[in-house]
């Protein structure tokens, strides 16, 4: 598995990703070996040199490492949770870098153990282009010493590679809590797109100033998470009584112009309910311990 | 109102805020009069130099710009909707950098005008520490000849100042969709360390992660602007069921937590909205359309 001899490796799952995860290894030298549950998506990359084989346990066969990416465990399981492919996976490496829960890839590793097959959970952090390229972030978990002996052969995919530790389902967990940084935030441009528009501002108006706001959140993001662990919660200068006025403006001006306010109501929602329990002093971080506070 | 010679200014509300704008004033050289409802907020200020007036109608009457700073315009309106400071307002310049809505603001202003008072709106979008610095950001609405005559004082405010035109009511617009974007990230980064704990993940070990994420957002921001404004949501590589489906799996692993996943079942009910009106592979910013398309 030298750079200089690179292993082969099989690719199962020609979507978007999968193809770009296939792309990768075939410009690292790997023998690349494809497969989709639909034909015809392995246009391209077969003349690019990769290998289509006609069913997954072929494709399996064919590696010491299938790389599996797919919509969800569900089609995952559809695939490889048949007796010809798990006869063809047994003594073999499969790494499932299909987004799904948690609980999905400690499951996946029971059913993998009880069948002999080598075992290891990742997750794709960033889009398609940045795959092979040093932008592209990706999160491993399971064994450390199957993600050591198929790190060669990982590292086609590019970027930053962390290995998170044995707990198969920690790069899921952390996948799932990234997501929902970035689709909570997505929603809230969406929707201050939608309130700017009904005050008469253009999307790219605003765009400067959105942008301004993104780039304050890395620090702040630093900050809190430090007080988060050390369960600091108290903020004067920022007290989550102005934060829930500030989202009370927000849900008012959306309400007077009809568009739904259902998300920063939610949110407020939190803020208030961290309000009523008394900790109207604190910043607005409070709002993870109340989470918490089963 | 040159640099050499700068004009006084009196400023009215000492909360955070308030101390922060005034001791810019006073570090630019300003002649600079300071009010605050409840008293003993001018302490520090007056040390460097500030003149602490004994009433809002003797603060207005020292200056030819008031800056007023409070809470609210609630607050605003309970300090300059009386007699004596109406009368030593006429004829002088009150810039409101209260934050709430535009409709506020465009009310503030007939009222002003119906007193003979000259009528400006501002918002800070940066935090206290940053006024009187290159990092601080404001923005200003209202008649440009009288913005213009200001800007001397204004600018020893610091940092991007910009104007955005004669509705009185476009800085406090801008200011609540950005406010809009903050708050609704910063939710979604609270919730994010929830689930992350509950997953033996500590916001420490998530902020490096988090930080990338937020700095995927500028470059997003900005593509997705142009695209909004040429309604152009078609987005087969990233479809919006791909981030519903996303959306899906951070509730259920919340909710198998026992933590309470309303912002993200919010936002997953909008993006659930623009499938079931069949516009699936339309991408995530289709739900600006749906939020406006009364």
């Amino acid at each position: 598995m030298s750079e200089q001899n690179p292993a082969p490796v099989t690719v199962i799952g020609l979507g978007p990703m999968g193809r770009a995860l296939a792309g990768a290894f075939l410009d690292a030298g790997h023998r690349t070996i494809v497969w989709n549950r639909t034909p015809g998506k392995d246009h391209g990359l077969v003349e690019r040199g990769a290998i289509s084989a006609a069913s997954p346990e072929a494709a399996v066969a064919e590696s010491p490492l299938t790389v599996v990416c797919v919509v969800n465990y569900d089609a995952a399981d559809a695939i490889v949770r048949r007796a010809p492919v798990i006869d063809a996976l047994k003594g073999r490496t499969m790494v499932n870098l299909t987004a799904d829960t948690p609980d999905r890839a400690r499951a996946t590793a029971i059913w993998a153990a009880e069948h002999g097959i080598d075992y290891l959970d990742g997750a794709i952090m960033t889009p398609t282009p940045t795959i092979g390229t040093p932008d592209s972030v990706l999160l491993h978990s399971g064994p450390e010493e199957l993600y050591q002996a198929h790190k060669p052969t990982l590292d086609a995919l590019g970027g930053t590679q962390t290995y998170l530790g044995e707990d198969v389902g920690r790069a899921a967990a952390f996948d799932i809590a990234l997501l929902d940084i970035f689709w909570t935030a997505m929603a809230g441009f969406a929707h201050a797109l939608a309130l700017a528009q009904a005050e008469g501002i253009t999307a790219r108006e605003l765009a400067p100033f959105a942008v301004g706001i993104a780039e304050i959140l890395p620090p702040l993001f630093q900050q809190h998470a430090a007080d988060v662990d050390a369960e600091n919660y108290f903020d004067e200068t920022n007290p989550i009584t102005s934060a829930a006025s500030s989202m009370a403006h927000i849900v008012h001006v959306s309400e007077a112009h009809g568009i739904d306010a259902s998300v920063m109501r939610a949110a407020e929602g939190l803020a208030r309910r961290v309000i009523g329990l008394g900790h109207g002093t604190d910043g607005f971080l409070r709002i993870t311990q109340l989470l918490n506070s089963r």
